[in-house]
Protein backbone atom coordinates (compact mmCIF):
# COMPACT_ATOMS: atom_id res chain seq x y z
CA UNK A 1 0.00 0.00 0.00
CA UNK A 2 1.31 3.49 -1.09
CA UNK A 3 1.67 6.14 1.58
CA UNK A 4 -0.94 8.83 1.14
CA UNK A 5 -1.53 12.46 2.02
CA UNK A 6 -5.14 13.34 2.71
CA UNK A 7 -3.98 17.02 2.24
CA UNK A 8 -5.12 18.02 -1.28
CA UNK A 9 -3.68 21.24 -1.12
CA UNK A 10 -0.48 20.87 -0.20
CA UNK A 11 -0.75 18.23 -3.42
CA UNK A 12 -1.24 21.08 -5.70
CA UNK A 13 2.48 23.12 -4.75
CA UNK A 14 5.01 23.03 -7.10
CA UNK A 15 7.61 22.45 -4.61
CA UNK A 16 7.47 21.24 -0.85
CA UNK A 17 9.91 22.56 1.48
CA UNK A 18 9.89 19.84 4.47
CA UNK A 19 11.69 22.93 6.69
CA UNK A 20 12.37 20.85 9.95
CA UNK A 21 13.60 18.14 8.77
CA UNK A 22 15.62 19.97 5.39
CA UNK A 23 14.20 17.90 2.64
CA UNK A 24 12.03 19.24 -0.55
CA UNK A 25 10.67 18.18 -3.69
CA UNK A 26 14.10 18.93 -5.38
CA UNK A 27 15.74 16.30 -3.62
CA UNK A 28 15.74 12.76 -5.10
CA UNK A 29 13.62 11.38 -2.75
CA UNK A 30 12.11 8.20 -4.27
CA UNK A 31 16.17 7.98 -4.57
CA UNK A 32 17.26 8.42 -1.00
CA UNK A 33 13.99 7.19 1.39
CA UNK A 34 12.40 4.65 -1.32
CA UNK A 35 13.18 1.55 0.29
CA UNK A 36 12.37 2.61 3.89
CA UNK A 37 9.74 -0.15 5.56
CA UNK A 38 9.96 0.47 9.07
CA UNK A 39 9.98 4.19 10.65
CA UNK A 40 11.44 3.77 14.13
CA UNK A 41 11.10 7.06 16.43
CA UNK A 42 12.20 7.83 20.19
CA UNK A 43 12.31 11.05 21.89
CA UNK A 44 16.01 11.37 22.49
CA UNK A 45 18.78 10.97 19.39
CA UNK A 46 21.39 9.66 21.18
CA UNK A 47 18.89 6.65 21.65
CA UNK A 48 17.86 6.30 18.12
CA UNK A 49 21.67 6.64 17.23
CA UNK A 50 22.41 3.39 19.32
CA UNK A 51 18.70 1.95 17.66
CA UNK A 52 20.49 2.53 14.12
CA UNK A 53 23.27 0.71 15.41
CA UNK A 54 21.02 -2.07 16.17
CA UNK A 55 19.84 -2.11 13.09
CA UNK A 56 23.02 -2.33 11.28
CA UNK A 57 24.36 -4.85 13.40
CA UNK A 58 21.30 -7.31 13.42
CA UNK A 59 20.36 -6.76 9.53
CA UNK A 60 24.26 -6.99 8.81
CA UNK A 61 24.34 -4.02 6.87
CA UNK A 62 27.62 -2.53 5.72
CA UNK A 63 26.52 1.03 5.87
CA UNK A 64 27.27 4.62 7.08
CA UNK A 65 25.66 6.08 9.60
CA UNK A 66 25.43 9.21 9.69
CA UNK A 67 23.00 12.02 10.56
CA UNK A 68 20.36 12.72 7.45
CA UNK A 69 18.81 16.01 9.05
CA UNK A 70 20.50 19.24 7.89
CA UNK A 71 18.75 21.18 9.90
CA UNK A 72 19.64 20.86 14.26
CA UNK A 73 15.99 20.35 15.17
CA UNK A 74 15.47 16.44 14.61
CA UNK A 75 18.10 13.74 14.10
CA UNK A 76 17.38 11.35 11.36
CA UNK A 77 19.66 7.54 10.63
CA UNK A 78 18.75 5.41 7.75
CA UNK A 79 19.86 1.63 8.11
CA UNK A 80 18.48 -0.02 4.64
CA UNK A 81 14.61 -0.20 5.38
CA UNK A 82 14.91 1.20 8.43
CA UNK A 83 14.48 5.31 9.22
CA UNK A 84 15.42 6.02 12.81
CA UNK A 85 14.55 9.64 13.79
CA UNK A 86 14.55 11.20 17.02
CA UNK A 87 11.34 13.58 18.18
CA UNK A 88 12.17 15.32 21.42
CA UNK A 89 9.59 15.66 23.87
CA UNK A 90 6.23 16.22 23.64
CA UNK A 91 3.39 16.33 21.11
CA UNK A 92 3.88 19.36 19.45
CA UNK A 93 7.58 18.61 18.61
CA UNK A 94 6.29 15.03 17.86
CA UNK A 95 3.44 16.62 15.43
CA UNK A 96 5.71 19.08 13.29
CA UNK A 97 7.79 15.43 12.86
CA UNK A 98 4.84 13.29 11.87
CA UNK A 99 3.88 15.75 9.49
CA UNK A 100 7.22 16.42 7.61
CA UNK A 101 7.69 12.07 7.68
CA UNK A 102 4.42 11.37 6.23
CA UNK A 103 4.86 13.80 3.30
CA UNK A 104 8.43 12.24 2.84
CA UNK A 105 6.96 8.91 2.78
CA UNK A 106 4.88 10.09 0.15
CA UNK A 107 7.08 12.10 -1.93
CA UNK A 108 9.30 9.24 -1.92
CA UNK A 109 6.90 6.91 -2.90
CA UNK A 110 7.53 4.43 0.23
CA UNK A 111 4.80 1.51 0.27
CA UNK A 112 3.56 -0.71 3.12
CA UNK A 113 5.72 1.18 5.92
CA UNK A 114 5.22 0.84 9.52
CA UNK A 115 5.83 3.39 12.21
CA UNK A 116 7.12 2.54 15.60
CA UNK A 117 7.58 4.60 18.36
CA UNK A 118 10.13 3.34 21.01
CA UNK A 119 10.29 5.49 23.90
CA UNK A 120 10.82 6.03 27.55
CA UNK A 121 8.21 5.92 29.97
CA UNK A 122 6.59 6.05 33.56
CA UNK A 123 5.34 2.90 34.51
CA UNK A 124 1.84 2.21 36.88
CA UNK A 125 2.02 -1.02 38.47
CA UNK A 126 5.13 -2.51 36.76
CA UNK A 127 8.44 -3.32 37.63
CA UNK A 128 11.03 -0.76 36.37
CA UNK A 129 12.81 -2.18 32.65
CA UNK A 130 9.28 -3.64 31.86
CA UNK A 131 8.15 -3.13 27.81
CA UNK A 132 4.40 -2.34 27.60
CA UNK A 133 3.22 -2.59 23.94
CA UNK A 134 0.27 0.08 24.06
CA UNK A 135 -3.00 -1.32 23.37
CA UNK A 136 -5.12 2.33 23.59
CA UNK A 137 -3.21 5.46 23.92
CA UNK A 138 -5.46 7.57 26.28
CA UNK A 139 -5.39 11.38 27.19
CA UNK A 140 -5.34 12.37 30.90
CA UNK A 141 -8.86 11.99 30.90
CA UNK A 142 -8.15 8.33 30.08
CA UNK A 143 -10.06 8.91 26.74
CA UNK A 144 -8.86 7.18 23.58
CA UNK A 145 -8.40 10.72 21.53
CA UNK A 146 -5.87 13.36 21.00
CA UNK A 147 -7.18 16.70 20.89
CA UNK A 148 -5.75 19.32 18.24
CA UNK A 149 -6.80 22.70 18.16
CA UNK A 150 -7.45 23.70 14.55
CA UNK A 151 -8.20 27.18 13.08
CA UNK A 152 -9.24 27.83 16.82
CA UNK A 153 -12.14 24.77 17.51
CA UNK A 154 -10.50 21.66 19.27
CA UNK A 155 -11.38 18.81 16.84
CA UNK A 156 -11.06 15.00 18.91
CA UNK A 157 -9.00 12.21 16.77
CA UNK A 158 -9.47 8.47 17.51
CA UNK A 159 -6.12 7.40 18.65
CA UNK A 160 -6.00 3.27 16.98
CA UNK A 161 -2.95 1.68 16.67
CA UNK A 162 -2.29 -1.79 14.73
CA UNK A 163 -3.98 -4.59 16.37
CA UNK A 164 -1.73 -7.07 14.27
CA UNK A 165 1.45 -5.37 15.05
CA UNK A 166 1.10 -5.52 18.67
CA UNK A 167 0.18 -9.10 18.69
CA UNK A 168 3.44 -10.03 16.78
CA UNK A 169 5.43 -7.65 19.15
CA UNK A 170 4.51 -9.43 22.78
CA UNK A 171 5.28 -12.73 20.86
CA UNK A 172 9.20 -10.88 19.91
CA UNK A 173 9.70 -11.75 23.85
CA UNK A 174 12.36 -14.75 24.53
CA UNK A 175 12.57 -16.71 27.31
CA UNK A 176 15.72 -15.37 27.92
CA UNK A 177 15.26 -11.75 28.40
CA UNK A 178 15.67 -10.49 32.15
CA UNK A 179 12.81 -8.44 31.49
CA UNK A 180 8.60 -8.58 31.01
CA UNK A 181 6.76 -7.42 27.92
CA UNK A 182 3.19 -6.86 28.32
CA UNK A 183 0.50 -4.79 26.55
CA UNK A 184 -1.69 -2.28 28.30
CA UNK A 185 -3.22 1.74 27.90
CA UNK A 186 -0.83 4.14 27.77
CA UNK A 187 -1.69 7.37 28.88
CA UNK A 188 0.20 10.56 27.37
CA UNK A 189 0.41 14.04 29.07
CA UNK A 190 1.17 17.16 27.77
CA UNK A 191 3.77 17.48 31.10
CA UNK A 192 6.22 15.90 33.21
CA UNK A 193 5.21 17.05 36.56
CA UNK A 194 1.63 18.51 37.50
CA UNK A 195 0.82 16.94 33.98
CA UNK A 196 1.59 13.36 35.84
CA UNK A 197 0.74 13.92 38.61
CA UNK A 198 4.32 14.40 40.30
CA UNK A 199 5.01 15.74 43.95
CA UNK A 200 8.45 16.72 42.70
CA UNK A 201 8.11 19.74 39.97
CA UNK A 202 8.31 23.67 40.50
CA UNK A 203 4.67 24.05 41.19
CA UNK A 204 2.25 21.09 42.82
CA UNK A 205 -0.80 22.22 44.62
CA UNK A 206 -2.52 18.82 45.17
CA UNK A 207 -1.63 16.46 48.30
CA UNK A 208 0.31 12.57 47.78
CA UNK A 209 -3.35 11.39 48.67
CA UNK A 210 -4.79 13.14 45.88
CA UNK A 211 -2.07 12.19 43.19
CA UNK A 212 -1.97 8.47 44.14
CA UNK A 213 -5.84 8.31 43.64
CA UNK A 214 -5.46 9.38 40.41
CA UNK A 215 -2.80 6.90 39.64
CA UNK A 216 -4.81 4.27 41.47
CA UNK A 217 -7.53 5.71 39.07
CA UNK A 218 -5.49 5.23 36.00
CA UNK A 219 -4.46 2.12 36.90
CA UNK A 220 -7.99 0.78 37.02
CA UNK A 221 -8.81 2.56 33.90
CA UNK A 222 -6.00 -0.23 32.10
CA UNK A 223 -2.97 2.55 32.09
CA UNK A 224 0.39 0.79 32.56
CA UNK A 225 2.75 3.27 31.63
CA UNK A 226 2.46 7.30 31.29
CA UNK A 227 4.51 8.99 28.34
CA UNK A 228 3.74 12.38 26.15
CA UNK A 229 3.56 11.28 23.02
CA UNK A 230 1.38 8.34 22.53
CA UNK A 231 -2.19 9.85 21.84
CA UNK A 232 -0.84 12.33 19.37
CA UNK A 233 1.30 9.49 17.78
CA UNK A 234 -1.76 6.93 17.33
CA UNK A 235 -3.99 9.38 15.78
CA UNK A 236 -1.42 10.48 12.97
CA UNK A 237 -1.03 7.19 12.20
CA UNK A 238 -4.44 6.51 11.61
CA UNK A 239 -5.60 9.92 9.67
CA UNK A 240 -3.28 8.86 7.29
CA UNK A 241 -3.70 5.39 6.93
CA UNK A 242 -0.46 4.13 8.40
CA UNK A 243 -0.10 1.09 10.60
CA UNK A 244 1.60 2.02 13.91
CA UNK A 245 2.84 0.69 17.02
CA UNK A 246 4.25 2.21 20.63
CA UNK A 247 6.86 0.07 22.29
CA UNK A 248 8.26 2.02 26.10
CA UNK A 249 10.15 0.79 28.14
CA UNK A 250 8.70 2.30 32.06
CA UNK A 251 12.31 3.46 33.84
CA UNK A 252 10.62 3.55 37.40
CA UNK A 253 6.96 2.17 38.99
CA UNK A 254 4.89 5.35 39.61
CA UNK A 255 3.17 4.10 42.18
CA UNK A 256 6.03 3.90 44.41
CA UNK A 257 8.10 7.48 43.64
CA UNK A 258 8.83 10.19 41.46
CA UNK A 259 12.02 10.45 40.90
CA UNK A 260 14.49 8.73 38.61
CA UNK A 261 17.00 7.31 40.96
CA UNK A 262 18.34 4.49 38.76
CA UNK A 263 21.73 5.01 37.99
CA UNK A 264 22.55 5.86 33.90
CA UNK A 265 24.52 2.70 33.34
CA UNK A 266 20.70 0.61 34.55
CA UNK A 267 19.27 3.24 32.82
CA UNK A 268 20.53 2.41 29.34
CA UNK A 269 20.26 -0.94 29.70
CA UNK A 270 16.93 -0.45 30.28
CA UNK A 271 16.13 2.05 27.48
CA UNK A 272 17.73 -1.03 25.23
CA UNK A 273 14.51 -3.60 26.12
CA UNK A 274 12.40 -2.21 24.17
CA UNK A 275 15.02 -2.08 20.94
CA UNK A 276 15.69 -5.51 21.17
CA UNK A 277 11.98 -6.21 20.83
CA UNK A 278 11.21 -4.19 17.71
CA UNK A 279 14.41 -5.14 16.29
CA UNK A 280 13.15 -8.66 16.48
CA UNK A 281 10.21 -7.61 14.86
CA UNK A 282 11.73 -5.97 11.95
CA UNK A 283 13.99 -8.51 11.29
CA UNK A 284 11.21 -11.27 11.21
CA UNK A 285 8.93 -8.87 9.18
CA UNK A 286 11.77 -8.88 6.11
CA UNK A 287 12.77 -12.74 6.64
CA UNK B 1 14.86 39.11 45.49
CA UNK B 2 15.58 35.28 45.78
CA UNK B 3 14.44 32.61 43.62
CA UNK B 4 11.15 30.87 45.15
CA UNK B 5 9.20 27.36 44.65
CA UNK B 6 5.77 27.50 45.47
CA UNK B 7 5.55 23.68 46.09
CA UNK B 8 6.15 21.87 49.49
CA UNK B 9 6.14 18.52 48.55
CA UNK B 10 9.90 19.09 46.88
CA UNK B 11 11.44 21.12 49.44
CA UNK B 12 11.00 18.21 51.89
CA UNK B 13 13.02 16.04 50.04
CA UNK B 14 16.57 15.22 50.88
CA UNK B 15 17.93 15.23 47.52
CA UNK B 16 16.05 16.63 44.02
CA UNK B 17 17.78 15.11 40.84
CA UNK B 18 17.16 17.36 37.83
CA UNK B 19 16.70 14.42 35.84
CA UNK B 20 16.12 16.23 32.19
CA UNK B 21 19.13 18.44 32.92
CA UNK B 22 21.53 16.39 34.49
CA UNK B 23 22.12 18.01 37.91
CA UNK B 24 20.98 17.49 41.09
CA UNK B 25 21.13 18.77 44.64
CA UNK B 26 23.94 16.55 45.92
CA UNK B 27 26.25 19.23 43.28
CA UNK B 28 26.91 22.98 44.14
CA UNK B 29 25.07 24.49 42.34
CA UNK B 30 24.83 28.11 44.17
CA UNK B 31 29.22 27.72 43.25
CA UNK B 32 28.01 26.49 39.67
CA UNK B 33 24.30 29.19 39.07
CA UNK B 34 24.43 31.42 42.28
CA UNK B 35 25.75 34.67 39.66
CA UNK B 36 23.36 33.95 37.09
CA UNK B 37 20.97 36.91 36.30
CA UNK B 38 19.40 36.14 32.92
CA UNK B 39 18.15 33.27 31.68
CA UNK B 40 17.70 33.10 27.98
CA UNK B 41 16.19 30.64 25.76
CA UNK B 42 14.80 29.30 22.82
CA UNK B 43 14.47 26.64 20.63
CA UNK B 44 17.13 25.63 18.89
CA UNK B 45 20.67 24.44 20.28
CA UNK B 46 22.61 25.89 17.47
CA UNK B 47 21.14 29.28 18.21
CA UNK B 48 21.24 29.49 21.89
CA UNK B 49 25.26 28.41 21.01
CA UNK B 50 25.27 31.26 18.80
CA UNK B 51 23.24 33.67 21.42
CA UNK B 52 26.09 32.47 24.09
CA UNK B 53 29.07 33.38 21.84
CA UNK B 54 27.43 36.94 21.24
CA UNK B 55 26.89 37.60 25.03
CA UNK B 56 30.96 36.27 25.70
CA UNK B 57 31.82 39.25 23.14
CA UNK B 58 29.41 41.65 24.37
CA UNK B 59 30.28 41.67 28.00
CA UNK B 60 34.17 40.96 27.00
CA UNK B 61 34.51 37.75 29.06
CA UNK B 62 37.20 35.86 28.51
CA UNK B 63 34.97 32.45 28.89
CA UNK B 64 34.82 28.86 27.67
CA UNK B 65 31.73 27.93 26.18
CA UNK B 66 30.37 24.68 26.37
CA UNK B 67 27.20 22.58 26.76
CA UNK B 68 26.83 22.55 30.69
CA UNK B 69 23.37 19.69 30.20
CA UNK B 70 25.74 16.42 30.73
CA UNK B 71 22.08 14.69 29.25
CA UNK B 72 21.38 15.02 25.60
CA UNK B 73 17.53 16.19 26.21
CA UNK B 74 18.57 19.79 26.15
CA UNK B 75 21.68 21.81 25.62
CA UNK B 76 22.82 24.63 28.33
CA UNK B 77 25.66 27.37 28.21
CA UNK B 78 26.66 30.35 30.34
CA UNK B 79 28.69 33.08 30.19
CA UNK B 80 28.66 35.26 33.41
CA UNK B 81 25.53 36.15 34.66
CA UNK B 82 23.98 34.64 31.35
CA UNK B 83 22.25 31.46 30.60
CA UNK B 84 21.21 30.27 27.49
CA UNK B 85 19.62 27.23 27.57
CA UNK B 86 17.17 25.19 24.26
CA UNK B 87 13.93 23.63 24.95
CA UNK B 88 13.63 22.24 21.46
CA UNK B 89 9.83 22.58 19.85
CA UNK B 90 6.91 22.92 21.86
CA UNK B 91 5.14 23.61 25.27
CA UNK B 92 5.75 20.27 26.93
CA UNK B 93 9.30 20.12 26.31
CA UNK B 94 9.47 23.90 27.39
CA UNK B 95 7.47 22.90 30.87
CA UNK B 96 9.67 20.14 31.58
CA UNK B 97 12.98 22.46 31.32
CA UNK B 98 11.27 25.36 33.03
CA UNK B 99 10.72 23.17 36.29
CA UNK B 100 13.93 21.92 36.48
CA UNK B 101 15.11 25.42 35.59
CA UNK B 102 12.92 27.10 38.51
CA UNK B 103 14.29 24.60 40.79
CA UNK B 104 18.24 24.75 39.50
CA UNK B 105 17.14 28.59 40.41
CA UNK B 106 15.77 28.15 43.45
CA UNK B 107 19.04 25.97 44.54
CA UNK B 108 21.56 27.60 43.72
CA UNK B 109 20.14 31.03 45.70
CA UNK B 110 20.16 33.19 43.02
CA UNK B 111 18.60 36.35 42.86
CA UNK B 112 16.66 38.47 40.64
CA UNK B 113 16.45 36.68 37.81
CA UNK B 114 15.06 37.55 34.47
CA UNK B 115 13.74 35.20 32.17
CA UNK B 116 13.99 35.54 28.32
CA UNK B 117 12.72 33.45 25.41
CA UNK B 118 14.24 34.39 22.41
CA UNK B 119 12.42 32.50 19.70
CA UNK B 120 11.42 32.25 16.16
CA UNK B 121 7.69 32.45 14.56
CA UNK B 122 5.74 33.27 11.77
CA UNK B 123 4.35 37.08 11.60
CA UNK B 124 1.24 38.30 10.99
CA UNK B 125 0.62 41.48 8.77
CA UNK B 126 4.68 42.16 9.35
CA UNK B 127 7.59 42.38 7.16
CA UNK B 128 10.12 39.05 7.62
CA UNK B 129 12.79 40.30 9.65
CA UNK B 130 10.61 42.07 12.02
CA UNK B 131 10.90 41.18 16.03
CA UNK B 132 8.32 41.34 17.80
CA UNK B 133 8.07 41.80 22.07
CA UNK B 134 5.15 39.86 23.44
CA UNK B 135 2.41 42.30 24.96
CA UNK B 136 0.35 38.76 25.96
CA UNK B 137 0.70 35.72 25.01
CA UNK B 138 -2.77 34.03 24.11
CA UNK B 139 -3.57 30.85 23.22
CA UNK B 140 -5.45 28.87 19.60
CA UNK B 141 -8.76 31.35 20.69
CA UNK B 142 -6.93 34.32 21.84
CA UNK B 143 -7.39 33.87 24.91
CA UNK B 144 -4.13 35.08 27.64
CA UNK B 145 -4.67 31.63 29.60
CA UNK B 146 -2.56 28.35 29.35
CA UNK B 147 -4.38 25.28 29.83
CA UNK B 148 -2.65 22.19 31.72
CA UNK B 149 -4.76 18.86 32.56
CA UNK B 150 -3.82 18.34 36.50
CA UNK B 151 -4.84 14.78 37.89
CA UNK B 152 -7.55 15.16 34.72
CA UNK B 153 -8.78 18.18 35.08
CA UNK B 154 -7.82 21.36 33.22
CA UNK B 155 -6.50 24.37 34.83
CA UNK B 156 -6.23 27.89 33.08
CA UNK B 157 -3.71 29.87 34.09
CA UNK B 158 -3.00 33.65 33.46
CA UNK B 159 0.12 34.22 30.64
CA UNK B 160 1.63 37.34 32.56
CA UNK B 161 4.57 38.81 31.21
CA UNK B 162 6.81 41.79 32.65
CA UNK B 163 5.71 45.13 31.20
CA UNK B 164 8.62 47.05 32.38
CA UNK B 165 11.47 44.70 30.55
CA UNK B 166 8.95 44.84 27.72
CA UNK B 167 8.85 48.69 27.84
CA UNK B 168 12.87 48.92 27.87
CA UNK B 169 13.52 46.00 25.10
CA UNK B 170 11.14 48.22 22.79
CA UNK B 171 13.79 51.01 23.52
CA UNK B 172 16.61 49.01 22.82
CA UNK B 173 16.27 49.26 18.94
CA UNK B 174 18.89 51.64 17.29
CA UNK B 175 17.86 53.50 14.44
CA UNK B 176 20.42 51.74 12.13
CA UNK B 177 18.93 48.36 12.20
CA UNK B 178 17.65 47.20 9.12
CA UNK B 179 14.40 45.54 10.96
CA UNK B 180 11.69 47.09 12.48
CA UNK B 181 11.00 46.25 16.43
CA UNK B 182 7.19 45.90 17.54
CA UNK B 183 5.07 45.08 20.14
CA UNK B 184 2.15 42.84 20.26
CA UNK B 185 0.12 39.34 21.39
CA UNK B 186 1.42 36.36 20.54
CA UNK B 187 0.11 33.37 19.88
CA UNK B 188 1.07 29.75 20.87
CA UNK B 189 -0.24 26.86 19.35
CA UNK B 190 0.52 23.08 19.87
CA UNK B 191 0.76 21.93 16.40
CA UNK B 192 3.04 24.26 13.84
CA UNK B 193 0.25 23.03 10.65
CA UNK B 194 -3.06 22.38 10.95
CA UNK B 195 -2.70 24.22 14.79
CA UNK B 196 -1.34 27.52 12.63
CA UNK B 197 -3.63 26.81 9.90
CA UNK B 198 -1.09 25.97 7.25
CA UNK B 199 -2.51 24.31 4.30
CA UNK B 200 0.70 22.01 3.80
CA UNK B 201 0.97 19.56 6.37
CA UNK B 202 0.08 15.90 6.14
CA UNK B 203 -3.25 16.61 7.13
CA UNK B 204 -5.91 19.93 5.99
CA UNK B 205 -9.55 19.78 5.87
CA UNK B 206 -10.09 23.21 5.71
CA UNK B 207 -10.51 26.05 2.53
CA UNK B 208 -7.70 28.44 2.14
CA UNK B 209 -10.44 30.97 2.77
CA UNK B 210 -10.82 29.98 6.52
CA UNK B 211 -7.89 29.66 6.80
CA UNK B 212 -7.35 33.63 5.87
CA UNK B 213 -10.22 34.11 7.67
CA UNK B 214 -9.01 32.83 10.75
CA UNK B 215 -5.57 34.86 10.42
CA UNK B 216 -7.39 37.82 9.67
CA UNK B 217 -9.37 37.10 13.29
CA UNK B 218 -6.26 36.55 14.96
CA UNK B 219 -4.85 39.96 13.48
CA UNK B 220 -8.25 41.72 14.76
CA UNK B 221 -6.91 40.35 18.39
CA UNK B 222 -3.95 42.06 18.26
CA UNK B 223 -1.21 39.15 17.57
CA UNK B 224 1.36 40.02 15.37
CA UNK B 225 3.11 36.83 15.68
CA UNK B 226 2.89 32.95 16.28
CA UNK B 227 5.23 30.12 17.78
CA UNK B 228 4.46 27.19 20.29
CA UNK B 229 6.23 28.13 23.42
CA UNK B 230 4.56 32.10 24.79
CA UNK B 231 1.46 30.75 26.89
CA UNK B 232 3.32 28.01 28.95
CA UNK B 233 6.60 30.70 29.16
CA UNK B 234 4.46 33.12 30.31
CA UNK B 235 2.02 31.56 32.70
CA UNK B 236 5.02 29.65 34.78
CA UNK B 237 7.20 33.41 34.91
CA UNK B 238 4.25 34.31 36.45
CA UNK B 239 2.96 31.16 38.90
CA UNK B 240 6.65 31.31 39.93
CA UNK B 241 7.13 35.43 40.41
CA UNK B 242 9.49 35.09 38.01
CA UNK B 243 9.94 38.53 35.63
CA UNK B 244 9.44 37.58 32.15
CA UNK B 245 9.72 38.37 28.33
CA UNK B 246 9.49 36.86 24.85
CA UNK B 247 11.36 38.24 21.94
CA UNK B 248 10.69 36.43 18.53
CA UNK B 249 11.66 37.70 14.77
CA UNK B 250 8.86 36.61 12.13
CA UNK B 251 10.32 34.96 9.68
CA UNK B 252 7.81 35.29 7.31
CA UNK B 253 4.35 37.07 6.89
CA UNK B 254 1.47 34.22 7.09
CA UNK B 255 -0.89 36.71 5.23
CA UNK B 256 1.44 36.18 2.12
CA UNK B 257 2.01 32.08 2.52
CA UNK B 258 3.27 28.99 4.50
CA UNK B 259 6.12 27.80 3.41
CA UNK B 260 9.61 29.22 4.58
CA UNK B 261 11.24 29.78 1.35
CA UNK B 262 14.02 32.52 2.57
CA UNK B 263 17.50 31.28 1.64
CA UNK B 264 19.56 29.53 4.92
CA UNK B 265 21.89 32.27 5.22
CA UNK B 266 19.35 34.95 4.95
CA UNK B 267 16.81 33.30 7.90
CA UNK B 268 20.16 33.13 9.99
CA UNK B 269 20.96 36.96 9.86
CA UNK B 270 16.75 37.18 10.69
CA UNK B 271 18.11 34.79 13.72
CA UNK B 272 19.96 37.47 14.94
CA UNK B 273 17.53 40.72 15.12
CA UNK B 274 16.00 38.95 18.25
CA UNK B 275 19.62 38.38 20.04
CA UNK B 276 21.05 42.04 19.27
CA UNK B 277 17.86 43.30 20.82
CA UNK B 278 17.99 41.39 23.72
CA UNK B 279 21.96 41.49 24.48
CA UNK B 280 21.74 45.37 24.45
CA UNK B 281 18.86 44.64 27.27
CA UNK B 282 21.12 42.83 29.07
CA UNK B 283 23.95 45.02 28.77
CA UNK B 284 22.57 48.00 29.50
CA UNK B 285 21.26 46.26 32.71
CA UNK B 286 24.57 45.19 33.94
CA UNK B 287 25.80 48.92 33.62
Amino acid sequence: MECKIPNKHVLQQKKDFLYHIGYSTDDDLPQKFGDVKFVCMGGSANRMLVFAELMRKELGLDVEIKDMCSTDRYSMYKVGPVLAVNHHMGMPSLSILLNEIVKLLHYAKCSDVVMIRIGTSGGIGVKPGTVVVTETAVNEMFEPIYNIAVLGKIKSRQTKLSEEILKTLLQCKHKSDPFDVVKGNTMSTSDFYEGQGRLDGALCDYTEKEKMEYLKIAEQNGVKNIEMESTCFAAMCDAVGLRGAIVCVALLNRLEGDQIETPTEELKRMEDNPQKIVSRYIKQKLN
